[in-house]
């Protein structure tokens, strides 16, 4: 295969298995994994039953798009293994019997006093032309094939996952980075959003002016938007640069974090360890959601003392000294029980910060004044209390989850300097 | 679409960020699910980018297959949208704007103060002579569109994972099976097991003996197992019979529910109310996830109090009143810990129950006696209290998983008269 600018790769996996339900298909994005780790890109994945025609018409539809395509299931000595012919077919070469593989089957099957029968010994039998890849920890041996005059190149693994692993690391990524020697690997750069919406973004980034030949992507992650660019050359600056006036264009104060890997509650985690502050929690309508989040992370111990979840209203007068007036007056569902609330469990634990959220997540329980999704965070610490009202249309689980993430958002801003306000986002 | 005699459907999703890496593919999966369930085959299942001559090359492919595709993504509004495009191009019809759906997202936008912006608008415009897709759930309507003259049809809905799921089950299946006469609906029944293996449960199914042309199938969907019989000839009484047949091989007291939709804390809610209990905890390692799971369910605070996440040894002391001596000679994680904790938190709320967990997620902490892992249930009535040692071998992430779905299953057990046990499950 000739030298390529744009190293574009192809999956195919195939077995009636993965789609009559009774594996999920995670050899894909194994594969899928391992090659963009490596810098190459995936142009497409497709998969089929254990049939020639389809494999072939995959096979068509796959080189119609790249040059290289990685196949994996079907490699198998029984009669429904059919990738051995339908890629011999495909290619217009028949299918030769290896005499070293077939002596390797028969040694196996002798170490092992099992019998070995003929349709073992198809698992020799390879498309004229193939080099064979061993397989290590199975029976059955992959190849790979070129057709120079298509500019095609096949590679064909067994289905089995961790065979599949090992082989693809073991024998096609050596064969790959020969056959891809202009090879840059991509560079990527992500950040993080929280408080604007997909379309908000998309309408932040369309007013700035990209560098040519950067993708950019948008994913809502909900509750968050993920932006990310992608060079396909490998250019760093570029992304670098993007980054930056992608963050100004959105407004720094949305933007969480660049790492793909930290969650808005392992930085918050990070920020209080930075700065020696302490937490603690009073939730209503989160109903624990937010100390379960912060304590996902390893090492929030040290940060954060525990919680009280006050569903019900007694709850919040008996342990967190929330005034039956505070109930009477404004209802559980206001600034002034927010704040009460947060008072309460900042006196109760002895933590630097106390957050509370009391709100209404549904699908009963709103009023004209206050719908369902309202909701309210408060943040005390022990100079100050203050109170923001938000409004969230959607689901009981995406009400609870929108106000988990904004409670933590709250204090997130709050120990990086950024505004406090209330909000009726998406 | 004329009457097919065998429903087979075809899967394209569509989307960057389903081929950068950025999000493992659930759709293809999710959407093979629900419509395997209902009798369809699924013929195969390709992914490409968000470019239109991708789109427009896996719809040649898929087409070449069967007479039906279902699509998932590429509907929202930004410019890397192009799914209407690429559809319209490929039925050879221009795109046209629906007036109802332009006034729709104009009120849908004004009902939350947000500016509707020209892009937004995008979302209104469809194939000629498609027909729309309500989208109860988000901004991007799918919809569907038939060639008749090639035999084709189109279901395009959007990617977003709960949006589609919604979507395919409000919209498309009555569509199919419209469309789709012939079909006999198959039968499918389930149960759901907590506390026993795949393997465990698979190697009981293999003792007994199924009725011919029942399709048995196991989900792990951590950290339950999930046991499917399926009649595609729509015979309920084999299925039913097979059902009994498996609860007694598994043990009925690791069946929680035959209820697809229904999860352990609905089920729990459920049982609370039923029987007249209310409850309440007191959470170490879990954090809060129990109180967030239970509080998940619609209707909750009728029988939840609340609950104490007593992160710190001193909040167990201050809040739970666990002794020092307890803390000093049997350590947080223990049996003694877990009742103390349960006894304080009934004492504090007042519930006819406590459930307690304490324990070891790791990645550090763990001791010799102890390792990662580890972890203690208590159950607290005003007449008793009783304490169980767990222990699981995982992330941290899924040991507080586990530990808090022991926890509910406790107490589940307790309501439903089963047997009550330490355990070292897988």
């Amino acid at each position: 295969m000739p030298d390529q600018s744009s190293p574009a790769i192809a999956i195919l996996t195939i077995g009636n298995e993965l789609l009559d339900g009774r594996v999920r298909d995670t050899n894909a994005s194994t594969l899928a994994d391992l090659l963009r780790a490596r810098g190459f890109v995936i142009e497409s994945i497709a998969t089929v039953n254990d049939d020639a025609r389809a494999i072939k018409d995959a096979l068509s539809f796959l080189f119609s798009r790249t040059t290289c395509v990685l196949v994996s299931g079907g490699l198998g000595p029984t009669s429904d293994d059919l990738t051995r012919d339908a890629v011999a077919e495909f290619f217009g070469v028949p299918l030769q019997r290896d005499p070293n593989v077939a002596a390797h089957l028969e040694r196996f099957f002798a170490a092992r006093k099992r019998t070995m029968n003929a349709t073992n010994l198809r698992q020799a039998d390879f498309p004229l032309g193939a080099e064979v890849l061993p397989n290590a920890q199975g029976t059955a041996p992959g190849f790979t094939l070129c057709r120079a005059s298509h500019n095609q190149r096949i590679f064909c693994l067994p289905g089995v996952p961790h065979e599949l692993l090992h082989m693809c690391t073991a024998e096609v990524l050596p064969l790959l980075s020969k056959y891809f020697q202009s090879l840059t690997p991509q560079v990527t750069g992500m950040l993080k959003i929280f408080g604007r919406t997909e379309s908000d973004v998309a309408a932040a980034i369309e007013r700035i002016v990209l560098p040519e030949r950067l993708h950019v992507g948008y994913r809502a992650s909900f509750p968050e938007v993920h932006l990310t660019f992608v060079s396909p050359c490998g250019d760093s600056e570029s992304v670098h640069a993007a980054l930056n006036e992608a963050r100004a264009a959105i407004g720094s104060e949305y933007v969480f974090t660049e790492d793909p890997e930290e969650s808005i509650e392992a930085l918050l985690v990070k920020q209080l360890k930075a700065t020696g502050h302490t937490l603690t929690c009073a939730e209503s309508c989160t109903g624990g959601m937010i100390a379960g989040r912060i304590t996902s992370v390893a090492g929030a111990s040290e940060v954060f003392h525990g919680s009280i979840v006050s569903y019900q209203n007694q709850v919040k007068v008996d342990q967190l000294g929330v005034s039956a007036s505070i109930l009477d007056r404004h209802g559980a569902v206001s600034a002034e029980c927010a704040e009460a609330m947060a008072r309460g469990a900042l006196d109760k634990f002895l933590a630097t910060y106390a957050l509370a959220v009391t709100g209404i997540a549904g699908p009963s329980g709103g009023s004209v004044e206050k719908p369902v999704g309202t909701f309210y965070v408060a943040l005390a610490t022990n100079d100050s209390c203050q109170a923001f009202r938000y409004f969230f249309m959607g689901s009981r689980g995406r009400i609870r989850t929108y106000a988990a993430t904004t409670a933590l958002d709250v204090i997130r801003r709050a120990l990086a300097g950024h505004p406090l306000r209330n909000g009726t986002p998406s």
